[in-house]
């Protein structure tokens, strides 16, 4: 299934897979938001997902989607954050190994937060080619299943499920707004949007100095940016092919917002909610807080995705 | 102050002198919750204000209400929980001494929770007159001025401020909730609703074991109750004198709810908004579950009140 690219009826069996697995987190509203922005905004709180983000989703998907001859030579990844830590709990709530390659100069908050569910952390150099040798290295010597953190059809599935838990609480929206890294939570929910909510819009935010899905739009092929920079650390990877090949057929629009708006929009969000984001999470708030998508009297689905704001700074 | 009822001015005076030492609490509502009541139900968060509860705001006031040659002689008080470490953390804020009369049988995370804002803690036997005695002790001996955890004028026009806070957000409501324990915040919820939204009623909840309130109201007087039983430790002290004067006059209702309802209810609002609140802000929460208030339809404010849930357990 990694390799086929998924539809709705994956993201189903993901939800029914999971669910002992994961938390299904709230649906919030604020009052204060909606005025700000004059919109009904739904935030689906992701940020209280177990590991502290809806990465949470997709490996657990990834984890308990392997058969047993499968499952008993545990999973690997590279991972300097959020996915690391997602895939060694998702492979510790079946009791399976998971092997996570962490380049070196991840941050001291972040290894922690792998190591709190892994004991099998291995070291590399910085850098794409390091990681990727890293990683090749692990799964020669363990045979372990490899778990891309978003180009993986088992991924996406369970990404999706989010957006699933918004539409059966919320099932009437007007729009729904993601971030956008590599692209595993936008073609998630692409894919239960058109299948649920079909006359609803689907927008992607990406940090400006991080645009490769604008980019990649415009030109109709996938572009990869060497060095990308933006505070939104997880929204750094450039989207992978099938998550590029979803978007591109089903989303309707993806804009940019600058680092200085992700800032504020952190600290609005915290008044707001009385909850920390990471700036990933900001993205898609401060799309809205400067009328990069018009909003005006909809209903708006919001997913926060993240809140390992210590492992983030 | 502390011996004169307050009034309405006085709470807009505290308003304006707390607010640099307080926090201003988000208000968030929950679909899930909407349809599971049946009513709009917008909740102010002072399980996220300083100290974690709202109780910051009328120690705040008392501290703050102080003239420099009151001040200097520090504040204090007889409390086992969110009161004293309140009252502690305010008068940190002005840099003044709080001495905390607390009984010997407070729990450890209590007791801790108060250390954290001051040293003078003073142990004493358990039992009101206990608690009495060595709290006149300390008078005595330190001239500092005593500040009653409700019954005292300071301290309610504090309390007002969070329901300020709501209606400055919310400004239409139908209903204010709040939990009733000594009176403190109720006395200054009515307050601000007779005065900003005269239209709306306000309805108090309390523990079915710590009925005080609602024996009162049927008497016409005040009754003491020896040994409240309910799960609701922040709400187990019966009315004071001036809290009674206040509710006698302006309240709409106060029901009851059992700790069971209190349990299951905690559970819904940490599944609802994702965050852990003490039994006793789930009081509220459980009479609009149970029924036990008709707000078909209704837009609803409620105060939770309180997020000490490792101090409480």
């Amino acid at each position: 299934m990694s390799t086929a690219t998924p539809v709705f009826e994956d993201v189903l069996a993901a939800a029914e897979r999971i669910a002992p697995h994961i938390r299904r987190t709230p649906v919030v509203r604020s009052a204060s938001f909606d005025k700000l922005v004059g919109a009904s905004v739904f935030f689906k709180c992701d940020n209280l997902q177990r590991t502290g983000a809806f990465k949470m989703r997709g490996a657990s998907n990834a984890v308990w989607v392997l058969d047993e001859n499968e499952a008993i030579r545990g999973v690997a990844t590279h991972s300097s954050g959020n996915h690391g830590a997602a895939l060694a709990a998702a492979a510790a709530t079946r009791k399976i190994p998971a092997w996570i390659v962490v380049p070196e100069n991840a941050t001291p908050a972040k290894l922690s937060n792998i190591r709190k569910f892994s004991p099998e952390v291995i070291m590399c150099k910085p850098g794409l080619s390091n990681r990727e040798r890293g990683l090749d290295d692990v799964l020669t010597e363990t045979g372990a299943n490899m778990v891309h953190p978003y180009d993986d059809g088992r991924v996406i599935a369970g990404q999706g499920t989010a957006c699933l838990e918004l539409l059966e609480d919320e099932p009437d929206l007007d729009l729904v707004l993601v971030p956008v890294g590599g692209g595993g939570l936008i073609s998630g929910t692409l894919l239960v949007v058109k299948a649920l909510c079909p006359g609803a819009r689907v927008i992607g935010v990406e940090p400006a100095g991080a645009d490769d899905a604008v980019q990649a739009l415009s030109r109709g092929e996938r572009v990869i940016l060497d060095n990308p920079q933006t505070i939104a650390d997880g929204l750094r990877a450039s989207l992978g092919a099938m998550n590029f090949e979803i978007i591109r057929r089903e989303v309707s629009d993806i804009v940019t917002v600058s680092d200085d708006e992700i800032s504020a929009a952190r600290k609005v969000l915290e008044s707001c909610l009385g909850q920390p984001v990471e700036p990933s999470s900001a993205t898609v708030a401060a799309a809205l807080i400067d009328h990069k998508i018009d909003a005006a009297g909809l209903r708006v689905g919001v997913i926060l995705t993240g809140g390992n704001v210590a492992a983030d700074q």
